[in-house]
């Protein structure tokens, strides 16, 4: 693998390591490599070093681990239990932002309790993927130099385990959830209101994710939002979600430091491109095959998309 | 009222005037003031001439003519016919982005038959909103100067008169459609497949109207996208599509000439611009209480909300 050597802040990124069994309009996919830590840290390690924390069982292949390895992601936090791996199934119909789900086995997610190796102790950025509030609070605790944490979650743990959510979102940077689950955690329909909402409760930036309607970032009273590239093929939306995440976090770590509003415009539509590579091919093959020349390419698809000229004639009284 | 005087291009606006009731999440309207060609033509007026062509039966209040007078709209192309006035009844729930139909009282517009008066036959910009596509299809042919014209549809043409809408499509510059109903027309669930779909018909221009979620624009192989501005207040969604048109169609008429992709994208900020003054009042209130000086506003907030950093460090290849 060609690496350019540059001085990079790691991500320690928390979440699941999965199979997936998915159909959509397109096709059907059993026991496709998915969950979130893969597609986290395969997307952020085109930005910088990944430390990848999780639990598989004993039938996950050692070439899915090898896969993250040869995207110089690091896997010694990454335990193998007894037991089978997490195994979700899914459906998306015609609406592709959303998917419903037909069976969820945790198996050895069940009793995972993640543990953060010493190797990756130095870290200061931080990925909580979604995972039991309770573990994620858990893991904010063993990394004593973490400066920047994202979290996403989802209406299972809203619902269920509403306090401890809340506790966990009282300590984050970053808040990084789609547009049904900002609607339930705040009650507010708009994503106005609904980011207003969350910035008072402790994260100083709001992401909002809005499938093939792009995404959305809140920062104090600045307001960012981005389309979806108009992609002619999508085969399968299943960790669009995470991929975002790691391009977000990705470039946020890569560039080191507090986020200027700038920074974290760069990094949405990072997100945005690392999303849209993942959903042109089932399981996480887009991320597997993509090359920092492409991300270049849509970066500048992304510019051409979307932005306008600022002068403007006088309108009519 | 203000006015700049500019030398501009005027547009023919056909469709409806109607009383609407409606009910939101946020409230109700009876018998509101309503219909294509007063959306239309309110936003549109703030950029150029418009000159309505419609129908209004014997219980249409004389006042509501005078608000389109009061933004210099002209009137005399629309005929006051023996009976009642088009009267929709809807609903919105939860999702803002499309309306549920409770009824629909055609009146005098049942048997509507446009006539361009002699005053409006030099105009070289046209909207042909959402009415029967053989009466658009009449329109067209009314106006020996066109050089410009856009069309929105419905639904219920889609699947009722695909034939005359077909042949009207092949002959207009522009489609401004809901995202529902370029589906719907097309066939393709993705918003490139179906515009590549409507460009291969007829039009150079596609323009598909996504609610909150913005819109989107193609011309040949050029692609433009902008969210809609993150609103805190929406009390009702009616009238939003044909705002944005108005807006759309006022600004390439004040530009005269044949639009460039850089006159679109403006043309596409302003409809969006109008959109939103529409969408936080009930009726056309937003429009009628708009100044020249907000929608300057609004265009900084729309850029703000949407540009970002060309410049981008190398990923990892």
């Amino acid at each position: 693998m060609e690496r350019v050597i540059v001085p990079v802040n790691s991500i320690v990124a928390v979440g699941s390591l999965a199979f997936d069994s998915i159909q959509t309009p397109f096709g059907h996919a059993e026991r496709a490599l998915g969950g979130s830590a893969n597609y986290f840290s395969l997307a952020a390690s085109f930005f910088t070093e990944v430390r990848c924390v999780g639990v598989v069982g004993e039938d996950y292949p050692e070439d899915a681990l090898a896969a993250l390895e040869s995207r110089a992601v690091r896997i010694e936090g990454i335990q193998r239990a007894n037991g089978r791996t997490f195994h979700w199934s899914g459906r998306y119909g015609d609406d592709l932002n959303e998917a419903q789900t037909l069976d969820t086995q945790l198996n050895v997610f069940e009793t995972f309790a993640p543990t953060i190796p010493e190797s990756y102790r130095d870290s200061a950025f931080l990925f909580l993927g979604n995972i039991a509030p309770a573990l994620q609070r858990s893991v904010l605790e063993q990394l004593p130099k973490k400066r920047f944490v994202a979290l996403d979650t989802m209406n299972y743990w809203i619902g269920g385990t509403r306090e401890a959510l809340l506790d966990v979102i009282g300590h984050v940077q970053a808040l990084v959830v789609n547009e049904t689950e900002i609607r339930l955690l705040s009650g507010e329909r708009g994503i106005a209101a609904a980011s207003d909402w969350v910035l008072k409760r402790g994260p100083k930036i709001v992401v909002v994710k809005r499938g093939e309607y792009g995404a959305f970032l809140r920062m104090g009273d600045q307001a960012f939002a981005v389309p979806a590239l108009p992609l002619r093929t999508v085969l399968d939306p299943t960790g669009a979600g995470d991929s975002f995440a790691g391009g977000f976090m990705g470039y946020l770590a890569q560039q080191g430091g507090e986020p200027t509003f700038e920074d974290l415009k760069r990094a949405v539509v990072l997100g945005s491109i690392m999303a849209s590579l993942t959903v042109e091919q089932f399981s996480f093959e887009g991320l597997l095959k993509a090359t920092g020349s492409e991300i270049s390419r849509r970066y500048e698809q992304f510019y051409q998309l979307t932005q306008f000229p600022t002068f403007l004639p006088p309108a009519r009284a």
